[in-house]
């Protein structure tokens, strides 16, 4: 059941949120027949990083949208790394502060033994702080899901 | 006041962790004249991760021990960073779970303007999961503060 | 001051929101001479969910609304069945979900010593999920207070 | 995408832990070809009623415990019913408190459409208060994931 | 149903833990017919807090010890000042801290209406920190509950 | 590293929002060299709290608006007063609750070293409750940090 050290999907869709040049990283989702999509996303709106990640993922084909099993996955594995961006209470705007996000959804098979089929990985990278340009500092968080 | 784009110390702590070859990435600190330390820590529990990143960054030199602000930064962006790792509750064994981590702490100046000073980040990456070898998925913090 | 098993209160509530035929549990109610109110509320907004269950207590009778300890205690036994409801934040819209919900109040002696006095337990239970029919699994929360 | 009226798996999970006599809820489950188990703990610590659940649900088949995706989704359906019974931190000893504790796993699918799969309901009831007989409340949590 | 001015029961019981001469204060407690103790504990264990406090109130007749009413009132106050004391989780040696606090526990009135009954006060002041003296800053918690 | 008795910067702003003559409070304040400023704030919006806090002390002169390491640490300081204030979800409307509240920020050196240099407390105290004058209790918030 051991995690494959080339398989590591946290790993790698951090990578891809942190590298200025994805195509090394893009380069290895193909290799390994993965699935990846990134974007970016900034708001004082909680909700509206929730539902970018989500459009992204379902238009890019990363999940299905019309499988229920499918969005509720990614939907905690957003949850958990939302909790790394946000560090005690997972709100933006009503705790005077905005965010400046980019994010990237792996979706691949981590483990060694076949069975333990697809996981989701959603890592997100960016800034956060009060809603004047340059009072922030960066924030990381990356969730991790069976799908 | 803006982020400096090469000086981003908490993306440079967390690709310290994610490396498997640290030599470029502590080539990146000593040409910024930055300060950092690196180690490992697994345990189920959560108050030897945070002894192990406090007297890695004492006995290396990245924070004064005599000097209790800088201990109470170092101690913050610990607790930042184990938001991510733990994503709802700060406990390991208490919640029947363990973890197998790499940790990487930076202490440097990531805004242009000499005025806002020196910051740290700690950078946290692993596995975290059950007590049984292999029933595990990775998990990934970070903290920032201002020192 | 033990539980009474014919009187746990938590219990009775849950089963009034779980029942499709509520008159079995009603009935037990009234044998009691407890008192119990039920009603539905759908949002994404939290506060409409909070406001749902004050309302139907406080104009059905279960507590005096021109008496602040009893809304106290009203609202802290709501808070408690919410953190079932929510899992880890008490928010529904802003992390980009919403609810389909049952709720009841009861008001009653649930312990054999008369000096324990009377307790609420206020039962919550439907649908959370994606704002997008059937995206959605079920939820359920409990709360008790002493009023 | 619809939850079946009949299927649904949280509402079986609680009226099972709920119920006096579980050979009607039981015959339920076997009729709808689901799995399920039941079980106690009683506990200061808790670990142990993580391990409790976890345990049943291994020992009982509910789960297969060489399968890690199984055991994840198993775990954080137990952390969701522990928000429940916790309401605010996921604590017992450690903040004075003990649990008596009834729980039951059921394994089904609770969606119309096939390709929904497979969920798992983790639903806890019983008393929780301060390590003295009789100085303790109901609680109840109910988790839900898909595995 | 306004709070009284003169009968501020939080504000009272914040103020006898940072007064350096009780009498004052509890010449206040004793005109208006009100109880209060006070006590001091430091642990790196949260249950020693809890529990300090708990005995406290009953060996000094703030609560009467066989009616769970008033221990449930009062354990509530007390997880409330936990939420100032500890910001964020309600852990202490668990996240490698260590508290040495004053307390006190007020019963009274804070109501003009009589129908409002009494109340409790759980006030928590003094230090937290490394487990290394001088290497700790101030907190601060209250409680406020219904008996 | 030890902090002076008289130097006790948390609980002079709590002093600062306790007392109904500021007088004396600020005479201390003076005394000392050090700054504080007071105000009031009263909403549904958790943000308008957050605003009204760092507006008055940036207004007031006690931190510097364009150091962001100085807004950094004053937000900190108010996040973790905040957790005083709320108990669980730093949430007001959202949960159905408002506040009507006083607030003091207060820069000064606590220790005895000149090392450990200058730090900031946030006390905040009033009332909270359900949104109708009377319905509500005190509360009250410390946070404290390193500038
Ligand atoms: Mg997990
Ligand atoms: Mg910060
Ligand atoms: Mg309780
Ligand atoms: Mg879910
Ligand atoms: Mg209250
Ligand atoms: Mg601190």
């Amino acid at each position: 059941m051991a995690l494959k050290k080339e398989h590591r999907i946290g790993r790698h869709a951090t990578l891809l949120v942190l590298t200025d040049d994805r195509n090394e990283q893009e380069k290895i989702t193909n290799q390994l027949n993965w699935k990846s999509c990134s974007g970016k996303v900034g708001s004082m709106e909680s909700q509206k990083v929730v539902a970018a990640i989500e459009t992204a993922a379902k238009q890019q084909g990363i999940i299905k949208d019309n499988v229920y099993r499918e969005t509720h996955s990614l939907y905690h594995a957003i949850m958990e790394a939302l909790y790394g961006i946000t560090r005690g209470q997972m709100q933006l705007g009503s705790v005077m502060r905005t965010v400046g996000l980019r994010f990237a959804v792996v979706r691949g098979n981590p483990y060694e033994d076949e069975t333990e089929g697809e996981w989701l990985a959603v890592a997100i990278y960016g800034t956060i702080g009060a809603p004047i340009k340059g009072l922030e500092h960066e924030t990381l968080g990356l969730g991790i899901n069976h799908i």
